[in-house]
């Protein structure tokens, strides 16, 4: 735990200056948001570059996701080992999750689930879903029926991602953690590995916060060891592969510390940046402030008239200004979210040369983003308004997932 | 939470000059042990008197334990409630248990497991009893694998005090805690109203501790709440009686500070002396000392031994002068273990009468002693060697309990 720790530590004195980036805030003084950069170096994980993405194509010999070309996912710990293990015919298995914050959720909740629909596709890879009602309701003012219903509303929307049903196990904590031993069995072994001066160190928690706060790392923890899901991997010992946002990364560095002291594989990761509020990228997108986001319950209406009134825009003042100098993608949000969206990259790269020439107005580039989002959220909506409860109940009960399992041990 | 908090903390800033008594430590300067009725004034509990005794006779329409009649159980938390519920024809239930830190058990485990079963009889209520494995397995050098191996013998202990199979639950948390999902949520509701500062002050705990022993204390207060066993009340919220020796009561004050905001009943306690070693009242017996106490493994000639070998003794140094001068029964051990043994009172207050006035000499008492417990001992013994692991299933697996539940709510 130790030089994690310090790591931390270092984050949090540098805290005022930088950026902030925790699994509870996210700020940034700068209107392009986070530097990406400068996070990675801080959070000691690894720069997705050029060279992974080259040898991942040919492990999966396909192309890779826009979000990966894009680098939307821009930071990893030790996924040169998947591809490895990929490559030497092993397997491992996908986790992530989702704090149910909101019955709603919106589209920047969508990403990790897209990308990691992708990488269970071309990987071939079973995968587990935690839905951390457990830590809604410790974090807020909430029931703890009202944090099982979320929770149950989320998978709805998860499930409406495509995942396989034969290679998905999708879980919420309080539920799920009563229905098998095991994983609360490890729950403990993390616990007993961990100081309140570590969490305190990691996640900045106090002498006045609950016990169940300084205790939970532990459970978003259990899951990154294949020991968990008895009834999926048996007694073989699976490494695992974590997309999720940055924030996130805070738990995983305490798991992988503890990984090796209780004989299990140090989870590997994949980073995602945050897709920025409406207002401009200083502040995530947030479910709790609804005019910050698009949510995937927004009728096409709602959508483009939160897009018109709401998206930051790179623009100039007046049309006459923005012909002559362009606009400015870098903070413009409509381009930044098509960057997350729009699939085809030569016609982002030409919205891009158009506005940044000052040939594409933000009013036209406003109505290009309308017209990527009303379809997704759309079909989203038509997908996630067919699956029954007896679909969620098939994803939520602990059964065995359709897989072959190839490991070493 | 407040004010037994102030308790607690008054505790232990007087811990330097008064008696030690937390769940993980007892000690006493005086020759005597632990000056039991201060501990009522700083614990906060109410003395067991003959009053309570007297109403507690007359509504069983039976006479009382001896472990009552001499005090063994001493204080109390709400007896007078539960009393009250009995004779309005309510129901409760008994809820005991154990840290299983050795495969032996000593018979001063043995006292709260025998007075809990003569509660349960002459009350006819459902009894569940915890083995807390996880927390032996958070304070103790010892694999997770040992802890739950542990529980499973010394189940098989319990079992053989002869609780009524159709009446009594037994679980350990390790195999329970992931059975049952309404125990965990109650686990988390405590956490939740719980804080760091609360339970430094309460159990001591510090900012090196893991986050297993600081979120532990939840998951002891858990079976207080009847709702965390569905399966054996369904919907009804019923109050809980805990019998427990003193040292566990700081467990139950948070329980009980806890339960009103969660809408449950504060459960009702009743707490027992400690067994002191056979070196004498300072501490309590311990099996991790072996020389201490009376293992219910050990043999008749093993028992002899220990007895004559290190029961201290409250004798004269010579024959000649104890003749003379008589013995001091409030120091001498097998005098005291003939307190919580013996069940004539008779004969133990001609014992008591004879040892002060020399007339029996220390051998003699320590015979009496010998030949009060070998036959206890083998016994239990023998009891225990009939139990199958089919037996320790049929106690330990989630079900209905064969009772009538007369609440009013």
């Amino acid at each position: 735990m130790d030089s994690n720790t310090l790591d931390i530590n270092q984050e949090n004195e540098k805290g005022e200056e930088d950026d902030f980036v925790d699994p509870w805030n996210v700020n940034s003084k700068s209107d392009t948001g986070i530097d990406y950069d400068k996070l990675i170096v801080r959070f000691g994980s690894s720069k997705i570059d050029e060279e992974l993405l080259s040898r991942w194509s040919n492990v999966i010999k396909a192309p890779l996701h826009h979000l990966l070309r894009r680098k939307v996912f821009f930071s990893h710990r030790d996924m040169q080992t998947i591809l490895k293990y990929t490559e030497e015919g092993k397997s491992f298995y996908l986790y992530t999750g989702r704090g149910p914050s909101s019955e709603a959720m919106h589209v920047g909740h969508l990403i990790p689930f897209i990308f990691t629909k992708w990488i269970q596709d071309t990987f071939d890879v079973p995968l587990v879903i935690q839905l951390t009602d457990d830590e809604k309701f410790l974090w807020k003012d909430l029931k703890l029926e009202t944090a099982k219903k979320l929770a149950y509303e989320n998978a709805k929307d998860i499930i409406a991602c495509g995942f396989d049903i034969n290679k998905t196990f999708i879980f919420s904590d309080f539920n799920f953690i009563g229905q098998c031993p095991e994983f609360y069995q490890n729950m403990v072994r993390v616990q007993k590995s961990v100081t309140f001066n570590q969490v305190k160190g990691i996640f900045g928690f106090g002498d006045s916060d609950v016990i169940g706060k300084i205790a939970f790392p532990a459970t978003q923890a259990a899951p990154s060891f294949s020991s968990s899901f008895p009834f999926i991997f048996g007694n073989v010992k699976l490494p695992c592969l974590i997309p999720c946002a940055i924030d996130q990364d805070p738990y995983f560095r305490m798991t992988r510390d503890v990984a090796p002291r209780l004989g299990y594989h140090k989870p590997a990761l994949l980073h995602s940046t945050f897709i920025p509020a409406l207002q401009g990228a200083k502040t995530k997108m947030s479910a709790s402030d609804e005019n910050t986001a698009i949510f995937l319950t927004d009728t096409p209406k709602q959508i483009k008239n939160k897009v018109n009134k709401h998206a930051f825009s790179g623009g100039k003042a007046t049309v006459e200004e923005h012909r002559e100098l362009g606009g400015d993608c870098s903070v413009d949000i409509s381009y930044q979210y098509l960057r997350f969206f729009m699939e085809d990259d030569e016609q982002l790269e030409k919205i891009k040369k158009d506005y940044e020439s000052g040939a594409l107005l933000t009013g036209e580039l406003k109505k290009i983003l309308v017209e990527t989002l009303q379809p997704i959220i759309a079909e989203h909506q038509k997908r996630r308004a067919e699956i029954t409860d007896d679909v969620v109940k098939q994803y939520m009960t602990p059964r065995k997932l359709n897989f072959t399992i190839k490991s070493d041990k």
